[in-house]
This record gives C-alpha cells, sequence and structure tokens, in this order.
C-alpha cells in the first residue's frame, strides 16, 4: 500500500531561507470520507510568495505555520470521488500544497481540461499566473498602445506573460531579467524589443537607451535598486503595479528606495495589489488567455524539478533566480 | 515717483538654499500698455514648491531662471487699467512673483472679493492650498467618515486644512508636525484627535500609540522618515496622496524609503499629485471651502513677513519649518 509524502515547513528563516527549513516526512495514505475526494498530486507550483509565508509577519495572508504541510497548487487527479461534483479521472487544479496525496471537501478544487496546453501551464500562465500578468498590466496599469512598457523578472511566470500581452497590445516592451541566457530568451523567442541584463552593471544606462521615450506602464516584481532605477525613467503620469518584491525577501534590512521623489514630479501612482481583491477582473482575464494560448500566441517556459524530494532546492534556487520560467516540481 | 523692488534667483543652492542665493534690485515702475493693468503687491505667497525650481532639474513645471524674478503668487490691488476686465481698486490674485509692482495683461488674473477673509487666506485656504487639501483627501485619498487619517505638516498651510476637512468629514485625524507648540495648536485649535512631535524622538512608538486602528489615508507632505514609519501602520487598501516631499530638499541624496514592502502587502495606492492636473476638481473643491470659511468652520494661521526683503529669510525659514501656517509677506 503506497504511503504519503509531505514536506513541512520544519522552522522558520532565520534570515536566508534554506533547505534545513523543510522537513520530507512519510504519513499514511489518507482515505476520502463522505463529501470528499482523493487526490494524486501531479504538478506542484513553487512560487515567490510562499518565502514570505514562511516568516511569522503581517502580510496578505496567514503565515506558514510550523510542522504543517507547506501551501501550494497543484495539478492533480481524482483517484476515488465520495463527491458527485467529481469523478475519478478527473483532472483538477488544488491548492493541496507540498504532497503526493491529499483529500479535499472539493470546494477548492476546479476541473481542468487538459487539451489546451501542458498540465505545468495550469499553474502559471492558464491559472493566476497569468491573470496576474492581464490584471496588473490592463486594470491596474492601463498599458495603452504605443506606451512603454518595463517588467521585471522578465522570463519568469508573470513577466514573459506581461510583456508578450504588452507586445500584442501593441507597446513598446523592455524586459528587465538576469543574464544573457534569460534575456536572449525575451527578445528572441518572447519578441520583446529590448531585455537589459541587470547583472551586467550597467542598469542605468541601459535603461535610459532602451527606453527612448521614457516608461508608461513599469510592472515591478522584485522592488529594490531595480525599481529605484525605472524611477528615474518614468514619464508624467507612469503607472506602476507592484506586484512583489523578490528582491527583499531574503534581506535583514531592505533596500531603501531613494528616487521616491519621482513619484511625485511624475504624478505617479502606484498600486500595489494581490488577486484575491480581483476575482471579477480574473473571470473577464483568463478566457482571454486561454484564447491567446490556443492561438499559439504566448509562450512559456517551463522548469521541472522531479520528485517531491527535490522541491526545496528548487525554491530556494527560484529566490535567488535560478530557474528559467515557471518552477514547478513533477510529481508522478 | 516710486520705484518698483524685485527678488531674482541670483544663483542656483549648491545643495541647501541660501540668502545667497537671492538678490533684491530697484527697477523703474513699470507702465501698462493697451489691455494691461498696473498692480500693486499686497502680499507675496511663500511656497515650498519654490525651492525646487530654483534647481535646474526636471519637475512638473519650468525652473527659475537665474536673474529673473523669482515666481510666486500675490494678492494685489489694480493701480491703473488699460484693460476693460478689471478697474482701478479692484483686488486680484495673481502670479507675479516676488516684487512690489508689475503689469499684466490679465490673463493669469481673478478679481477676489475681499470680504471673505484676511487677504492672506487668499493665497492658500482660499486659494490653491485649499484646494489641493480637498482634492489631495477627497478625490485622491477618497477619505471616508470613520477612517484613520494622517497627515503631516499638520499645522501647515495645506496639513491644517487637511486635518480640519478630515474631521469635518468624520474621520480620526492624526497630524505630525515639528514641535510642541505646533502639536499643541493641531489638537487644541484645530481639533484634531491627536498630534505627534516627530522631533520628539518616538516617531514610531507615537504612531502605534495615536492609531490603534491603523490608518487609512496618509496625506503626505514630506517625504522621508516619516513616510517611512507611517507605512509600518497601513491599513489594507490605504491610499497616500503625495503632495510634496519637503523634507528631502535640501539633500544631496535623498532618504531611502525602506518599508516599500508594505505598498504591496497592504495593497496601498500611492498618487502622486499636482494641482494643474485637476482643474476641474479645484472648481469642485473651492466653492465648498469658502462655505466653510463663512459658516466658520475652518481656521487659518498665516505667519507674515514684513516687507519684500524679509522674504528670503522667510522662505529659507519655512523650508526649516521655522514658520507656523501659512507663511505671506505683506509687501503694502
Amino acid at each position: 500500500m503506497p504511503m504519503n509524502q509531505q514536506i513541512l515547513l520544519a522552522s522558520r528563516p532565520d534570515v536566508v531561507a534554506r533547505a534545513e527549513n523543510f522537513r520530507l516526512v512519510e504519513t499514511p495514505l489518507p482515505h476520502p470520507a463522505e463529501g470528499q475526494v482523493l487526490l494524486r498530486h501531479l504538478y506542484l507550483s513553487l512560487d515567490p510568495y510562499m518565502r514570505t509565508r514562511m516568516d511569522d509577519v503581517k502580510s496578505y495572508a496567514p503565515s506558514a505555520v510550523v510542522d504543517a504541510v507547506m501551501m501550494g497548487a497543484v495539478v492533480a487527479k481524482v483517484m476515488e470521488s465520495r463527491n458527485p461534483k467529481f469523478k475519478a479521472g478527473d483532472t483538477v487544479l488544488a491548492r493541496q500544497g507540498w504532497q503526493l496525496y491529499s483529500v479535499s471537501d472539493g470546494r477548492d478544487l476546479s476541473v481542468i481540461d487538459p487539451s489546451i496546453a501542458p498540465l505545468p501551464w495550469y499553474l502559471g500562465i492558464l491559472g493566476s499566473g497569468g491573470a496576474t500578468a492581464w490584471v496588473g498590466l490592463f486594470d491596474i496599469g492601463e498599458a495603452k498602445a504605443g506606451e512603454t512598457v518595463v517588467v521585471s523578472a522578465a522570463s519568469g511566470s508573470v513577466g514573459s506573460v506581461v510583456g508578450q500581452l504588452a507586445k500584442l497590445h501593441g507597446c513598446h516592451v523592455v524586459g528587465i531579467a538576469g543574464g544573457p541566457e534569460k534575456c536572449g530568451y525575451c527578445v528572441d523567442e518572447l519578441k520583446f524589443d529590448a531585455c537589459i541584463d541587470y547583472k551586467a552593471g550597467n542598469l542605468l544606462a541601459d535603461l535610459q537607451a532602451a527606453t527612448p521615450k521614457g516608461v508608461d506602464v513599469y510592472f515591478d516584481n522584485v522592488g529594490g535598486e531595480i525599481l529605484d532605477a525605472v524611477l528615474t525613467r518614468m514619464n508624467p503620469h507612469a503607472r506602476v503595479p507592484l506586484c512583489g518584491t523578490i528582491s527583499q525577501y531574503d534581506k535583514t534590512q531592505a533596500y531603501g528606495i531613494r528616487n521616491y521623489r519621482s513619484f511625485l514630479v511624475n504624478r505617479i501612482r502606484l498600486q500595489g495589489f494581490v488577486m484575491s481583491d480581483y476575482r471579477d477582473e480574473t473571470k473577464n482575464a483568463q478566457p482571454k488567455i486561454v484564447q491567446a494560448v490556443k492561438e499559439g500566441k504566448l509562450k512559456y517556459r517551463v522548469s521541472v524539478a522531479e520528485g517531491l524530494a527535490a522541491a526545496p532546492e528548487a525554491f530556494l534556487g527560484m529566490l535567488k533566480g535560478r530557474n528559467f520560467g515557471k518552477q514547478v516540481v513533477k510529481l508522478a
């Protein structure tokens, strides 16, 4: 009889998250009660927000619990159903965390059509990642054709979709990413107009060269020094949808944003956002992204780690920018 | 025959603005041509924005010109009119700068009714200062009854109106000002719920005590460390109308905002604004402020420097927070 495997939050990070903060345990296979389904997890999504949940600080969602299973979205197969809404064999999107099996009462499950794209895409571009890109770019950033859009973490799960959607919309798109390989991907594969390697050491000058007409929308995934640099290039009435601050997660003291005055001089609107506040906008965005994917208009790159035991290292690598595109773990 | 006196921008500040950056000159009295009026200036408005105009940097308005008259709003009397829209004896609001007399073709003049309030009030609460408070608090900040509003430079020309309008609207109002005298004025005279003396050295703890329900609107006139402190107290979906960054004007390196992540976690909307973008909102706001002034619902404090020659020191003192309320110069 198979056992379940789970990865628990073993301890909270001091400053930098490490492998020791996780613990792999074996537990008995759960049995679905009346009204429940048994899920076998196929792919686990790894996302930057998980790092902030590991800390015991106020955020927009509860912290992860020490000695409990790490949270996370999964694509799963229904193995056994005692819930009339699901049948064995259904492929579902769930939020059951870093483990191989789980039971669910079905409330957080949605059945997906696995024929549209590879399964990991449902954890990113076809899931919250794609909706995040759309809502941030259009509903919050109000990007218009002809405007210049800059996006950081440009080759990543959200950034790569932001840039492609902006290109389809007629914007001038400049990515910011770490290293020549990621930048080459943004320009050659995703057809961004330019991509700046922030590790190359010429961020300000490179930004200036790549944004001759200034910046109208900065889709910020990283915060820190890169934001400070982009603030020097803002046009009047620019918008900054603030989606993440990954550059600051593993630091005791945050980088101080010095070019704050640009917000006043250029009458910039900055809006921090999390997707749970944008359910209507998400419902509007997702069919459009599905359609664009079906039409082959959006590319998407996935890094796959093999097996649950590989999840911690894959996660820690992602925080350091070692992944390429959407990071998932293949569980079965 | 009287002479005109003017104060010119003699030189741009290195870092800190000083008296040597200004020069008083005597010039012949100007004569109005056909279509013009001759103005005798009664009161000159001194405002923080003038400091940024002294630098040769990109801002939302052109820099001041070296060897030209410093810009600024004035209340003036029409001495002689060759323009059918004005008659001798009219009291007008004009933007003719740091001088005793000027001629105008009338395009930037508006006749005021001097019976509503003391003349300096037209340079503040009844002019752009009052509209700035209203637009920032309601149109941008969307302050609602029952919410907590924090305002910096709280005893100043804009801040004092912000706090009083917020109180009239049913908000919990906390000011931040420099020194016990200004804080006492905000609480005792303006009826703020609390006022924090940022010079007392307990900014974070005092803020925490004064905002038990967190902060919903932070009307920011100063930027810098005070903004960073207020960011630790923000509620979800808080708004930051950004009106000024006076704390940073005389600095080579701006203070770095470290608590930037609060914008994301709390889904804050920050909006830098300048009033020239809000003409419709200004037209809506001004009659309401006039009405509240007529009804005696708004108090306003003015610091008066005597004579044009006193303008530079009064201006430099204002930048250091030495003034109390609206700073004007009495010219006649």
